[in-house]
C-alpha cells in the first residue's frame, strides 16, 4: 500500500504558473506541446490572466506541507440545457509533479473537483484522457467514473 | 447522394427553448433525461438565461428557409494553461430534429462551430459522444475529428 501524502487544494496564483507548465511538459504527450524556457513565454501568463478571470473555471494545485506545489487541476462548470438545464462539470489537466505521483494527490485533486461539482449543483462531471494513458483510466474508474463516452478532437 | 438543405446558424433565444428540448428528448438517450410538459419546466428557461449571460458558449439553432428551428449545437470557448495557453473549444448537445435527418443540417452545424472555433484562436476542439451512438462517431470521423480520448463520466 502506497504512502498518501496529504495536500492541501488551494486556487493557482500567477507565480504558479512556471511549476504548472512545468507539470504539464512532464509527461511524453506534454512535452511535445509546451515551451520550457527561461523566461517562461509570455503566452502562459496570458493565457493565466484570462482564467483568472474567468468566474466558471478554477486552476487549483495541491500544495504540500512545505509550501511546493505538486500538482494541479483545472475544473470548468458549464451550463446547458440537456439533463432538465443541469450544470455539468469538466475537469482538465490534471497532474501531479513526477517525484510525488503515487502518494494520492492526484485522488486528493480529483475528490476536490467532485466534491466541488456537487457543492456547485452539477449531475455530471466528465473528462476526457488519451486513449494511450490506460493507468489514468484505470485510476479514474477506481474514483468511479465510466469510460461512457467516445472523447473525439480536431486539432488545427 | 442525400438532398443537402442549407440552413441559417443563429444564435437561440428564449423562444427557441421547447423546440430545443423537444429536439434534446427525441432519442433513446435524451427521451430518459428530459422533461417534454405543457407549460415546460421552469428548469429549462432557468438554465437558458445563465447560457445567454455566459460569453463564453453559445447555444446556436439551424433554421431552414421557412423559419422553422431544425438543430442546434452549444460551443463553449474554454481558455487553460497547457499546449501554450490555447485556447480550445468544447462542442455539445449537437441535435436535427428527426424529420429533418440526414440532409447535411448536422454537417453544417459543426462546420459552423469549427469555423467559429478557429475564428476564436482555438487550437483544439473536442466533443464526447456516447459509445453506444456509432453514426455519431462515423459522422464526426468523416469531418475530421479524430477517436483519440476515452469520455469518462461520473453522475450524481
Amino acid at each position: 500500500m502506497a504512502t498518501i501524502s496529504p495536500v492541501t487544494i488551494r486556487r493557482a496564483r500567477r507565480g504558479d504558473v512556471g511549476v504548472i507548465v512545468g507539470m504539464l511538459a512532464d509527461d511524453p504527450l506534454g512535452a511535445a506541446r509546451e515551451r520550457i524556457e527561461d523566461p517562461l513565454p509570455p503566452c502562459y501568463f496570458q493565457a493565466f490572466d484570462v482564467l483568472e478571470h474567468a468566474f466558471h473555471i478554477q486552476l487549483v494545485v495541491a500544495e504540500d506541507d512545505t509550501g511546493a506545489v505538486v500538482g494541479c487541476l483545472q475544473l470548468c462548470i458549464l451550463p446547458g440545457l440537456s439533463s432538465q438545464g443541469a450544470l455539468r462539470a469538466l475537469i482538465e489537466d490534471v497532474r501531479v509533479a513526477s517525484p510525488w505521483r503515487g502518494r494520492g494527490i492526484g485522488e486528493q485533486l480529483v475528490q476536490w473537483a467532485v466534491s466541488e461539482a456537487r457543492a456547485r449543483d452539477c449531475r455530471l462531471i466528465e473528462l476526457f484522457t488519451h486513449r494511450s494513458r490506460v493507468d489514468a483510466q484505470r485510476f479514474y474508474a477506481r474514483l468511479g467514473f465510466r469510460p461512457s463516452h467516445v472523447g473525439m478532437t480536431l486539432r488545427f
